[in-house]
């Protein structure tokens, strides 16, 4: 049987269903206490004691209320928000783990299947990434560059564009906020053409992007943060360049390259090991920081990865 | 030394670059006169005589003023308009021609190529076609339905529904501008969904099949004849679909497709012979229809493919 203690256990609860961009108003921290153990009457249980937790743009939808048939699962107003993190099994009914266990995982998964399985990309490519300091984006632009490809970047400020630069290696980079002709910015930096677009905002972004596209050009559709708050999506208008220019736009979400794990982890471990892909978190302290944290990412104030540890072991 | 005969030659001008559909009074008719010879110190020379001309919707943006570089090039004013057809070899300083030789073709590798290359579709799979009386979504429509797939189309007239319906055997089809609600129009001849969208039309319609489309849905993007004649296109604002539902959209143009001419002859001339395949065209006679039949695309006015007969042989 397993050992009882109850220790005080916090949750960041979804208040009501979100319009918009979520606040920090819209969580709050619950305090209740749990037992440390499964009942041995529930089969295949496993209880987990969460040690990072992920922050991702996705979980915005998440937070609305559902409107029809929907690929992710909202939140429940009143009920704890979930998602990816590391975790470490406390007590087990499941054949498959024991206690002490540690589980995966955070997506670096989704740089690596959307940017290798979907684009497609080939050594001296151009390829563009939006939001590219971000989770996905730094990993992207780290992965072309290691491939051999031109790559530049857009940011929401002048620390990630140096970020960007300097740490992640790009060949160039841009704050999109400063640039008053997105076009010429982008033309400046892909005098050629863009062969790769990566892209997590959509909106305004897309749209000038399409007319700078080359022939046989591949868009992968990662995210479109920057339409998650509009009430009406903004209207794209150049979508006839898909036609002349034989472009791909494809969308894709995480779950499709699960069965690309083992792949992934061989490709990068030794990356990480030596250096040539580096990674850049901005970490909460404490479930507390959670409410934090989350929002951060849609205001842009978040550098990197955005993780909160619940503990560190 | 080839014979010496001058004879009347007309030609279809284009007078002034258009600024969006073109007008009839945009043409003009020329006649002048020509010798029927090749002179021999032109090598590898081949005069022919028009039977057959294709009228088709790529031309309109032929008659605008180019801007920047472009796929398609530019007619001239003062000069006359070129494209597909049929035609009969009169003369030749070419090896590979002979006087008599007839030469091809009007496209229909354009629905062969964007349905069986670009949609990789699949027995059973729900398929749209807009504009689906049209030179190309007719053939799209039966290629579908040979393949034992769910077939609906849309059109501009109750005439082109019937024909969709009664000639070409479609599943169901409806008169766009009838239907003030494009997504119940949709949604009651899907309810499963869209697997395969054969889009010519571009603009709202796309718009809304976006919000049918099915987990790893298609889209080839094949024209957007709504979108031809607007200053501005008209926004497209569920973008946003593409990810959760890992949509494709693949542009193409006819020519990338030129290399599978040999394998679409073959399979679609036993289903011509075998009335499995049916061809509805407008035929304009004589090189003076030339300006009604070409500016009758953009107006909807032509059922099915658009021709003008220079000569029957």
């Amino acid at each position: 049987m397993a050992e009882e203690v109850l220790i005080s256990n916090k949750q960041v609860v979804l208040k009501n269903y979100v319009i918009g961009f979520p606040q920090e108003s819209d969580l709050e921290i619950i305090a209740s206490s749990i037992e440390l153990n499964v009942p041995e009457a529930i089969q295949d249980a496993v209880l987990v004691k969460n040690l990072y937790l992920s922050c991702d743009p996705y979980m915005c939808g998440c937070m609305s209320k559902p409107v029809g048939p929907s690929i992710v699962s909202s939140f429940e107003p009143g009920k704890p928000l979930y998602g990816f993190g590391v975790v470490k099994v406390v007590d087990s009914t499941h054949p498959n783990y024991k206690k002490g266990d540690l589980a995966w995982g955070v997506p670096g998964i989704t740089a690596f299947g959307g940017f290798h399985e979907v684009c497609s990309p080939k050594k001296g490519e151009y390829v563009f990434v939006s939001a590219a300091s971000g989770a996905i984006g730094q990993i992207v632009g780290q992965f072309a560059k290691l491939l051999g490809c031109y790559v530049a970047g857009s940011a929401g400020s002048n620390e990630k564009v140096d970020m960007l630069k300097n740490k992640f290696r790009f060949d160039e980079a841009f704050y999109y906020k400063e640039e008053s002709d997105l076009d010429a910015a982008l033309k400046s930096r892909f005098p050629e053409g863009i062969d790769i677009y990566f892209d997590s905002v959509g909106g305004k972004m897309l749209d000038t992007v399409l007319l700078n596209m080359r022939i046989r050009g591949r868009i992968a559709a990662c995210g479109m943060i920057s339409q998650y708050n509009l009430d009406k999506p903004e209207g794209l208008r150049n979508l006839m360049s898909i036609i002349g220019k034989r472009v791909h736009v494809e969308g894709f979400v995480t779950g499709d390259f699960y069965h690309l794990y083992p792949k992934f982890l061989e490709l990068i471990i030794p990356y990480i090991k030596q250096d040539e892909i580096v990674y850049v978190e901005d970490v909460g302290e404490g479930l507390e920081s959670g409410p934090t944290s989350l929002i951060g990412l849609f205001t842009g104030r978040n550098v990197g990865k955005q993780l909160v540890v619940g503990a560190h072991e």
